[in-house]
């Protein structure tokens, strides 16, 4: 078995392995129907796939050689999950929360450590001493290699391509080369991603993006961050800007952002927007979001009509979503979830005055995920690396000029 | 040759075929290096499109049999554009126009037409009349049958797969089967699009979006529309809601929209939004809109500043698509292009402020385009309907579950 590289990465590879993926245990058959390659493919593909270790028969199935197996078309396939998977960390300001995942996505091993010194080296060195004792506990669990990917998430600005940190507010990072940096302090390769992005990538593959091609995820919290998936893809941006809704003008025009527009979503619904405001409400210079939070539930008007002045522009934010894209649901995450009693009405009827015509459809799904499962976003991606690797997309790019796609 | 059915259909002859479309005259190489496809299937497919009629070799290429050819490389290959190919009308408020094409989407006979009597009933009848005449005309120029696929486009909210008429605002219809009605009238298969997603289309095929993959259309002027394509495909929406931009909430919240919403761009920037606050600014209630251009040109304050604000809005939308989607770039279109000159500064500097980061990069082409143009984007849809029908693409979205894309 060969772990030095990636699955071969022909597209009907990376096809067959993400089906198995997401819907395994799979036959072929259902396989061949849900990707359209013929089963000649699909059962050359699996053969291959099961030969490097990557997929497996489910138990239960009589131990006939593959060969007899290629004219049963039932026999059941799932992603080898015993086999080396992924690590995801997510670097946040004052803390990392790193994931170990088998092949199959599934956590093996979570854990959380306080970041201490988020400047650019003092963090990257952290980060990989945080990834050997996460490769240290992989390999008490019994991975025969330690995972050969690290996908790292934060929010901001990222080149997924290159690893390269255009610019993360809350770190203070701008032009960090971190793709490199810490693949130099790991030995192994890394690759890096928006932390909004690689949670729609975990919530496509095992969440309430599975089994849909279009959906958006809606962040709320310290900011205000979207990843849209179109046509079972994800929307990187031309210029790796895409999601920004954060900073559409659906505020009042005359609050200026930080990042120098006005309006933004983000100047009236991020944590920090909310919380300046109820201080200047309360007049308590020293009031906690949690405390705000209490404050509004236990019945104070003034800081209800700042919560839910927010829900409206997170409401309309969502309605903008669903009027320029459409999409089968929108997924509402992040810390602000907690409290999302305070936003609930706001954004309901903002929401249904705003999206234009069968837009009114779009269903808003609410998902209190604990930042564990952001980590596994991070760890779905470096999968995701493995299996379909980032050069392979580059190729594929050139494709899709026609106009007419395949899958 | 067969003229009743489609291409046979399989992903692989619709690359092929669009690749010719889009890029011919091209060699088998070179379809082979944008398509991804083995060289082996590229013959084969070409071969087949071929013995069907639909490419040819490009002119001056030796005799040879197609078995000699398919050891050389260079063949160039090009759409057989004497060949049958598609109407396109689009259908305005009072007027139709047509276009027939080639099949290689090349305009042979444009005609416009008034409808004096928009009501559906009589306006089918008027398309039906409208496209014997232009079937008199094409067989006129030599097509060998009439065109088999009837293209129509119009505004509003359009399903796409079923030829349904949801709502088109300045038509005043409401649930309108469109596409079965003037099918039965003229007797041929009819598809139906929104007219700024045909129109962008045609772009992609023939205008500004060849070669990309990521752009958006948005076009000013009675409505305030947008199409977005992703990753080389044209977002439809899941409940054929997308691209209504002109009900963003970018402009004054005071101000209620048609839709009854508050706020819409096209609250404030819509040809007839224009007007009524130019005539309100003028105390002139028969001012038309060339009148108030040319007012504005003229060097009035307060109609200028009507232009400008509207302006801003549309700096704003412009902004909006950018932070979401990061296109490659965006098309501005419609009848207000032509007068640009009085929105420019003020698009100019909204789109400026509030593009975030890197979506400062996004560069926007004005276009002035005739309806003739938009009729070629619904005869653009009647081809890609005959190329690649919808009953096949609703096959493929089931291939794009799980993710990964292979073209
Ligand atoms: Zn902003
Ligand atoms: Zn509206």
């Amino acid at each position: 078995m060969q772990r030095s590289g990636p699955v071969d990465g022909t597209p009907a590879e990376a096809e067959v392995f993400t089906t198995v993926l997401t819907s395994g245990p799979i036959a072929r058959a259902d396989i061949a129907r849900l990707t359209g390659l013929s089963s000649a493919a699909v059962t050359r593909v699996a053969k291959l796939l099961i030969d490097e270790g990557y997929l497996e028969y489910a138990p239960g199935e009589p131990a006939a050689s593959d060969e007899t197996r290629m004219g049963r078309p039932s026999s059941p396939l799932r992603v080898h999950a015993d086999q080396t998977g992924s690590f995801g960390v997510i670097v946040r300001r004052d803390e990392l929360i790193g994931m170990v995942c088998d092949l199959a996505g599934g956590p093996r091993v979570a854990e959380r450590r306080p970041l201490t010194d988020n400047r650019v080296e003092p963090a990257v060195a952290a980060v990989a001493a945080f990834y050997r004792d996460l490769a240290a506990s992989a390999q008490r669990l019994g991975f025969v290699d330690p995972p050969a990917h690290l996908g790292l998430s934060l929010s901001g600005d990222i080149d997924h391509d290159t690893g390269y940190v255009r610019y993360s507010p809350f770190l203070g990072w701008r032009d960090v080369d971190l793709g490199a940096a810490v693949s130099r302090a790991v030995a192994a390769p890394v690759v890096v991603e928006n932390d909004v992005k690689a949670l729609t990538v975990a919530e496509q593959w095992f969440g309430l993006g599975r089994g849909i091609t279009n959906f958006a995820v809606v962040t709320i919290g310290t900011g205000i961050g979207c990843a849209i998936v179109v046509d079972g893809g994800l929307v990187r941006g031309a210029h790796s800007v895409a999601g920004e809704i954060g900073h559409l003008p659906l505020g009042d025009p005359a609050v200026q952002c930080h990042c120098g527009a006005h309006g933004c979503v983000e100047a009236e619904a991020s944590t920090k927007a909310l919380l300046d405001r109820c201080r200047a409400a309360t007049g308590r210079d020293d009031l906690t979001i949690g405390a705000a939070v209490e404050l509004a539930r236990a019945g104070d008007d003034g800081v209800r009509a700042i919560f839910s002045r927010a829900g409206q522009v997170i409401g309309l934010a969502l309605a903008s979503v669903a009027n320029l894209l459409g999409p089968e649901r929108v997924i509402v995450a992040g810390e602000g979830v907690s409290s999302y009693d305070l936003f609930e009405t706001a954004i309901r009827e903002a929401f249904a005055e705003q999206a234009f015509g069968a837009a009114h459809q779009v269903p808003i799904h609410v998902r209190d995920l604990p930042f564990e499962e952001w980590a596994r976003g991070a760890a779905a991606v470096a999968i995701q690396e493995l299996v379909f690797p980032s050069r392979q997309r580059v190729a594929n790019d050139m494709r899709r000029r026609t106009g007419v796609r395949r899958g």
